[in-house]
């Protein structure tokens, strides 16, 4: 299992596994994320890995180095997605991981070489993003284990359900020294590539979302006997909350921050009645933080004021905040040459607008991150697409700097 | 039962047949629904009434005139609700009924007398209003079968899990020549009788509600890789939508159009993806049918502009239209003499925003609706109130109509 068409094919094998076919749907700690993980724990024993499941979730493989026991050069991606899914973001990248380490199965390497298969990056179940990644890197909040989903389950009771005890989630976080950094194969979920021509890019850093739950309280009443001035309506508040939300950060320009709403639920939710209350959310991203955060309290202020002038309550409860992340210098060096080795002489540097696991795990360890093109820019989508041609380089391109990483560290030692 | 305290204490006793306790949501077909048919067939058998589920789910009950087999005169309003009702609109009517119909147990009356408590006037499980009282009016429309709930049931599913034949709905059909008329008592659902200081109003005519299921579709993206020239966000269409239908309705006065959006649904619905589509709801309603229509056609030219400058696809599906109906003269002087029974020497006439069951079943008799104070308007809300007082004087008054329309029965003769 080492050419692209048969990690096209492995990306189609996982959307089976999927809460609403024929969509793809695979939440954390769903039946159908321990089947993705069973059948990701047979390729990686397939490719040589020894393989477990860890405290969180996430499915790990790993393959000794020269000598046992040496610090990890992780390779993976995640395999929950959004609702509505396509089958390449974080999945391409879990079983381009395997593929390059079936390639290296004999190469003798100054590092242990693991894969992981991230369990929960979308944050689609519990609101919360990266939870699969930020256990592996030792960041756990208590207060996590009272998200609920949208049935109420608490992910405390989600966790016991899969079969993990939430005590030892502990157990999941890796240690600085056992490790030697992480690199990450993903769809670029942009149209830059593709704008330039080009099969793959080198990422230099990776924007952090804030996202925040935004409800907008007003009082249900009959949609009939209710003339407009008795009305406090929850929906036309939070309506004008959204255009508000896009004109702000659309005024900025196509490089300013990028806004996004994309839930809304209003209570009680009847044809003929005035909604009491309408909840939604708000992603938002930036170049740089404090871009983001100057946006935020500019959106914050407006939303503020139009809710006032309906006498209508506005509540914000922050539910992410993750920081800019750049990758390492020497990492992003190392996925340079490996992209050069596809004949690709002057490879493109992008930062990511899209969230990554490459973040969290960029807590404890260096991290780098190699993008590919997709069709038209579009993911979380089903129309989600790459070609086998730039699989074929993105594979090439991986294997090439997992060599030079370990031209690296051999040297350095 | 005939009192104005045990009245209300029925209407609480109702609220115990609960999807979703502590709150009362009480929908068409469900098991609610037969516990509470089955407590107002006790409730109707104790007042001495032979009673009957028709074959459209309506609980009803029938005492004979000075002869067997009289035309009837017709009791009665809904024991449906919304999401998160009162517990008023609909059921006091019922049990108002119900408790005219016992004071009157030894009446000799020229007709025979009726109670019936409609399965579904709200339309909150299927969207379409009015299904009960309309089927008792002998209108059905084979379309309906294939309505589909939240949880996609069908209506025709529905009726089979209920015990109800869906070939045998035709059997709830009333004849005209069966009927003297129809009165309901309901609560007025707004403020004017409160801002007035009277307990009691007649209605004149009730305004005819359209409603219309609108959908905006635009396409699906990740959140952060999608620049806004890239975007067709359904999400921001919808609220500029949204914004619109309130400016234009609002625009008109306190005495225009009222236009309510009550329910939204974005897809796929996370909160890291742009939404490529979105449905909502719009319930539009005026003092005359030609008014109603003309708002309409503004606002859809309307939509249809900002939606075309985003390139976002807008279709619309009428869900319901309900001509207005206007209350039978003699049976408007029914309920006025009903009310000056009661001390109020100038009965106040008011027409109806909300739409009632007595709109259906106007299409096979004359229909003539008593309205009560309530407390600040307030209806489809867990603080709908009315006190003691106003519900003794409409037991009065409706009892006294119902003595009136026997006079004017008996004088026809």
């Amino acid at each position: 299992m080492t050419t692209a068409r048969e990690v096209l094919d492995r990306c189609a094998e996982l959307d089976r596994f999927t809460a609403d076919p024929p969509r793809l749907e695979r939440f954390y700690l769903t039946p159908e994320h321990a089947s993705a993980n069973a059948v990701t724990g047979r390729w990686l024993e397939r490719a040589g890995l020894r393989t477990w499941q860890d405290a969180a979730g996430n499915q790990c493989g790993r393959r000794e180095g020269v000598t046992d026991g040496l610090p990890a050069l992780l390779l993976g991606s995640h395999i929950d997605t959004v609702p509505d899914a396509g089958s390449f973001d974080g999945m391409l990248g879990v079983v381009m991981a395997i593929a390059v380490a079936e390639r290296l199965r004999d190469a003798e390497l100054p590092f242990a070489l693991e894969v992981i298969a991230f369990s929960d990056e979308e944050g689609s179940r519990f609101g919360t993003a990266l939870l699969g990644s930020q256990a592996a890197a030792g960041i756990w909040d208590e207060a996590w284990w009272d998200l609920r989903d949208r049935d109420g389950v608490t992910l405390h009771q989600a966790f016991g359900r899969f079969g993990l005890d939430p005590r030892r989630v502990g157990e999941a976080a890796r240690r600085p020294e056992e490790l030697v950094g992480y690199l990450e194969a993903h769809i670029e979920q942009g149209p830059m590539l593709e704008a330039l021509g080009k099969s793959l890019g080198y990422v230099t850093t990776i924007a952090g979302a804030r996202r925040f739950r935004l409800s907008v309280i007003g009082e249900a009443r009959h949609a009939g006997g209710t003339p407009y001035s008795r009305r406090r309506d929850a929906l036309v508040g939070a309506s004008e909350a959204i255009t508000a939300i896009e004109r702000l950060a659309r005024a900025t320009g196509e490089q300013g921050p990028i806004a996004t709403v994309g839930r809304i639920e209003v209570q009680p939710g009847a044809v003929n009645v005035i909604p009491g209350r309408a909840d939604f959310s708000l992603d938002l991203r930036a170049a740089t933080d404090a871009e983001r955060d100057a946006m935020w309290e500019l959106m914050r202020a407006e939303i503020e004021t139009l809710c006032a002038a309906r006498q209508l309550r506005f509540e914000v409860t922050e539910a992410h905040n993750a920081p800019a992340v750049p990758c390492a210098t020497w990492l992003q060096e190392a996925v340079q040459a490996g992209i050069r080795a596809t004949g690709d002489d002057a490879p493109t540097g992008l930062w990511s607008r899209a969230g990554h696991d490459a973040m969290a795990i960029g807590r404890t360890t260096d991290i780098g991150m190699l993008f590919l093109r997709c069709d038209d820019g579009i993911s979380h989508h089903p129309d989600e697409g790459v070609t086998e041609l730039d699989v074929a380089q993105g594979l090439d391109a991986l294997e090439a700097a997992v060599l030079e990483v370990a031209a690296a560290v051999g040297a350095s030692r």
